[in-house]
């Protein structure tokens, strides 16, 4: 006998997600069951919405749903900084620390070979045609993770950006080597953010 | 600055699920952004089919698509021998032992007055009604979590039952105390149902 297929169904949804194997799917799935209609409704549209609600902003690439983003679209940041980052998250995470007025850059992800991921698959391209739009930009910060990847990714756009004569940095150390951006405290980021050095 | 609205919504859903903090939740919901859309789409729409699809069967409370189940629908099944238990999770794990072929009773639950759990918010009504109903019931097997709640409400059954003239057996000791049947391998619940010993 198997599960009911509503139920199988939905256990093997749950399992699509990072981190939860069949037993945690299962549990997940009979305490579905047990929610109240309305937060399982909620449930289902935001799931939907996330996907068609939300685009990646024209300018920056960063998630949004409205085009250009509201950090792009705000006249009070500073127009002269772009801080580039690998993921959405890692804007969240500058912006919940608040003590950066730039603008952002989303790669969404970072270069690696292995993995099949070179220059044409993050948005690298954008970010020359930016910079060769607006003279405003004098420098690059990029914020990328302290992994082997995110390092060669840095080096790579430092070359690509330098011969126009912008000031390119990076973080200052203060990440851990190997953790992610996402999840370090504000106060690390905003020794992280002091501390740039210029490459 | 906030996470925009449709990933805020979704980071919610998250957090209501058991054991799913704000960070958990987050890092869940950028996965799904970057799910394909088909797989959402099936996430969404089985969250929504496990409400309306699945229903409590009419005779033995376990869930089930059609009413009455399978299991109580199946006239090769055991109708002398009634199993009782707390959850339909636990009728998938005795199902999955594959040595059991009588039928099932599904409370819903224990009786745990602290959580004001008494006898009218389980089905217990059902089971006496079903017995009544019923010439050919000859044994109730208690199959409840060596809980104290468990323990207390196999009591109560028993007190109810035994009455009536039929056996009440409870599973035997194998189940560690404090575990749940839900996680308990095929064997230990093999040797919990071969061993099961009379009230």
């Amino acid at each position: 006998m198997q599960y009911p297929l509503p139920i199988a169904r939905l256990i093997e949804s749950y399992m699509k997600l990072p981190g939860i194997g069949e037993k945690t799917a299962t549990r997940l799935a009979f305490y579905t069951l047990d929610m109240p209609q309305e937060d399982v409704s909620d449930f289902s549209k935001s799931l939907m919405q996330v996907k068609s609600d939300l685009h990646a902003c024209s300018i920056c690439g960063n998630i949004t749903e409205s085009d250009p983003c509201e950090i792009c679209r705000n006249p009070e940041r500073d127009q002269s900084t772009i801080m580039v980052v690998e993921q959405p998250k890692d804007v969240m995470a500058f912006e919940e620390m608040g003590e950066y007025n730039g603008l952002y850059h989303v790669l969404g992800g970072v270069l690696s070979p292995m993995d099949g991921v070179g220059p044409e698959e993050i948005n690298i391209k954008s970010l020359i045609t930016r910079l060769q739009k607006n003279d405003d930009v004098k420098e690059i910060i990029l914020a990328l993770n302290s992994t082997p990847e995110g390092e060669s990714t840095a080096m790579y756009i430092s070359k690509l950006i330098k011969p126009a004569g912008i000031k390119v940095s990076r973080l200052a150390a203060g990440l851990a080597v190997g953790s992610d951006i996402e999840y370090a405290n504000a106060i690390t980021l905003k020794r992280a953010v002091q501390g740039r050095t210029t490459l």
